[in-house]
């Protein structure tokens, strides 16, 4: 058993003072606030890991490098599609080590990678089949966070289109070998979870979706949904509806399936989430980066949808950006301020659930000890109420991070990885210099 | 003479390596792209100055303090004018120095301060008149950041009203008294220029408008602009225009003059201001945190707006921020990627001439030796181009300030103010604390 004491914490009913925290092995035993001092001293405030609910690892090798003639969303996707091309076991493994490690020194805990970098191309297959998910089992472990594997079908090249040959990659052929191929992938270590993904109803035809959701059951179940206003515009003339009546038609949305994006939802879409249990995960600082648009984040908490947030593509990797920015988006749609309460940015940014962890994201006995510290005096924290960190702190304000209570992050410099920063220069240089 | 040598520099054509720049006194003499390696490396890249083209000191002490009761318009308005009750000479000096040491270490060398806290309140002047105005200055000279006061008209209370009780410190009672005020201002710094500003059309009749066009002449002219919807509709209905079109009846609008926010523009606002050769600042962290809405910034610089960037409220002191958020509402609003080129973006974030440094805001022989060392290897900048750190990098990464020559800012340390952090926390604790 360790104790810890923790100046400011952020527990399930707010913010408390001086709050003793003892830890057994992996699991948070007592929490106690208002205790005396005593050893293991947290300066700052203490919150729940963060939940990065979505993740396209490999994405961070886009970071600056897709603004060449104003960086159109051609240019972006080019560049995402002869990036998908490079990649192979090895070098995506090297690559997911150093984003992992981003992530866990921005204080999130545990990742939910939408994974569709199945296969090799030309209709190949990697052997054992499941070297790409393992690169990224390997990559997690090293950088101390928990995966959630969202392993994700991906048959068609848009509404009864086939496939480019750059998307080949992502396909398994049909739902049946998908669903096969999952079946058979058992990572070895107790901090991966493994679900499901629909890619979108783009990518996979309406007669698959069933398929996807019943082997899903009680899994997490992930989808994009309606992140452009093409895809509904397109499901609208191929379906005749929407893509969330389509998903819930199938059998796709409940209570543990995870809407990502929803940023264009019509009124009966909104309805239908809440109605389902279905939960929505934003990205805002990748939605702002890709154009999306500002999708009904208040709407769909209103409609009982509980919300969750992913860094995406990683233009940016910082959950305090994230949640300041569910709010913010909202603020900047509808031209008022106080959209959100803190504690629901803070719910939103703790998550767990959405990924197929519901013991983690809270301060509380039972639950997994997963934690940040963050230095509320820096030059940007400096002078704020402790509650209010999400407004004004950053990754770079995060100093301490612990997974099932080990540390992970200790005075902002990671425990397993030695420089993480090199490890990022050097892969993603690498993967440039090779075209 | 000094030499240096930077890895990467930002030059007026765009990014350039092994950049040799001279500098003698206070003046850049000669950049020399492609030159060997030699003294004082400049690792990373380096690019000019920043200019926080709007800013007012004090609201940083709202920072993380106005999100109660999820933190309306009216908690923040409320909370605003309760500090702006609380501030006299000595305490508004103590806090804008901590204020301007944040943006000196966020590489900001250049602020316009839009100055409206002049007297004690209640009919009473300071003696000297100008106490409020040196003590911005004595924070500037401390924090080793140049300083444009755009001193303040201020008279009315909105449209045709009264002010209220708490606005009447910002009043000189008319616009006579105003210039006279103004006119003899005299700061005895080379640092420091003064401009004026008019707080807005709803604090300064439209009779009065023409007077401190008058007395701006030559020098930079600020004004509130269109900031949120009530604005345009109450002129509209006072006065049968736009405030925009007011403006420039008036005598308002011109080269010299820049208008801050310009959110809710009609297309002839547009037109207008492009004709006139007015300048707009957007402040993109400010207006998300006050729900403003998304202005027209494409639209503007297409009309031949030169824009400019201001921290306003300080809710987050980063120009990074600034710039890069200036893209993505653009890509938010119009649901499209690619709105500014990078130079477009840089230009903005260094645009001194909107606060009267026209030799400044750029790395070429006869400006001003302003200049921002920014680390390209931390784990949120590694991986990319150096020419995109606007949209990787945050305040975090800045490492070394140069203004007028010296280093005002080494290996992220102030070199005249000891602890910023220390500084804003004890201040900013002692204004709520009084309460």
């Amino acid at each position: 058993m360790t104790t810890y004491w923790c100046e400011y914490a952020w527990l399930p009913d707010g913010l408390a003072s001086g709050v003793r925290i003892e830890i057994e092995r992996d699991e948070i035993r007592s929490v106690t606030p208002d205790s005396p001092r005593t050893e293991n001293m947290l300066y700052g405030l203490v919150v729940p890991g963060f939940a990065n609910a979505h993740s396209h690892a490999f994405h961070r090798a886009l970071r600056g490098r897709t603004h060449h003639d104003r960086g159109t969303f051609w240019t972006w996707r080019e560049k995402m599609y002869a990036l998908a091309e490079k990649l192979d076991p090895d070098n995506y493994y090297s690559l997911a080590r150093g984003v992992f490690a981003e992530m866990a020194l921005a204080g999130y805990t545990c990742v939910g990678e939408f994974h569709y970098l199945h296969h090799p191309g030309g209709g190949k297959r990697h052997d054992p089949p499941h070297e790409m998910a393992h690169a990224l089992v390997s990559a997690a472990e090293d950088a101390a966070i928990r995966l959630t594997l969202l392993d994700t079908c991906y048959l068609a090249g848009g509404f009864g289109r086939e496939l480019d040959p750059v998307q080949e990659r992502f396909s398994d052929g049909d739902v049946d070998a998908w669903a096969e191929r999952v079946d058979s992938f058992e990572p070895e270590t107790p901090q991966v979870v493994v679900g499901a993904a629909v890619h979108s109803v783009r990518a996979v035809p309406a007669e698959a979706l069933g398929k996807v959701a019943e082997w899903a059951k009680g899994r997490p179940l992930h989808v994009h949904l309606s992140e452009q206003r093409a895809e509904n515009e397109e499901c609208l003339s191929h379906h005749g509806r929407t893509p969330t009546a389509l998903l819930d038609e199938h059998g796709v949305l409940g209570e543990h399936t995870v809407a990502v994006h929803a940023t264009h939802l019509t009124k009966d879409d909104i309805a239908l989430l809440g109605r389902t249990g279905t939960g929505a995960c934003f990205c805002p600082t990748t939605e702002r980066d890709l154009g999306d648009g500002i999708g009904p984040a208040r709407a769909l908490a209103d409609a009982g949808v509980r919300l969750s947030l992913g860094s995406d593509s990683h233009a940016i990797v910082d959950p305090w950006e994230e949640a300041r920015a569910l709010e913010m988006n909202e603020r900047l749609g509808v031209e008022r301020r106080g959209r959100f309460t803190v504690a629901e940015l803070m719910g939103a940014a703790n998550n767990y659930a959405s990924i197929g962890w519901p013991q983690l994201g809270r301060l509380a006995p039972g639950a997994g000890a997963d934690l940040v510290r963050v230095d509320l005096e820096n030059i940007n924290t400096a002078g704020i109420e402790p509650e209010a960190a999400v407004f004004a702190a950053t990754a770079a304000d995060v100093t301490d991070v612990m997974v099932a209570g080990r540390w992970s992050v200790r005075d902002g410099r990671h425990q397993n990885i030695r420089n993480p920063r090199a490890v990022l220069n050097r892969e993603i240089g690498k993967l440039w210099q090779q075209s």
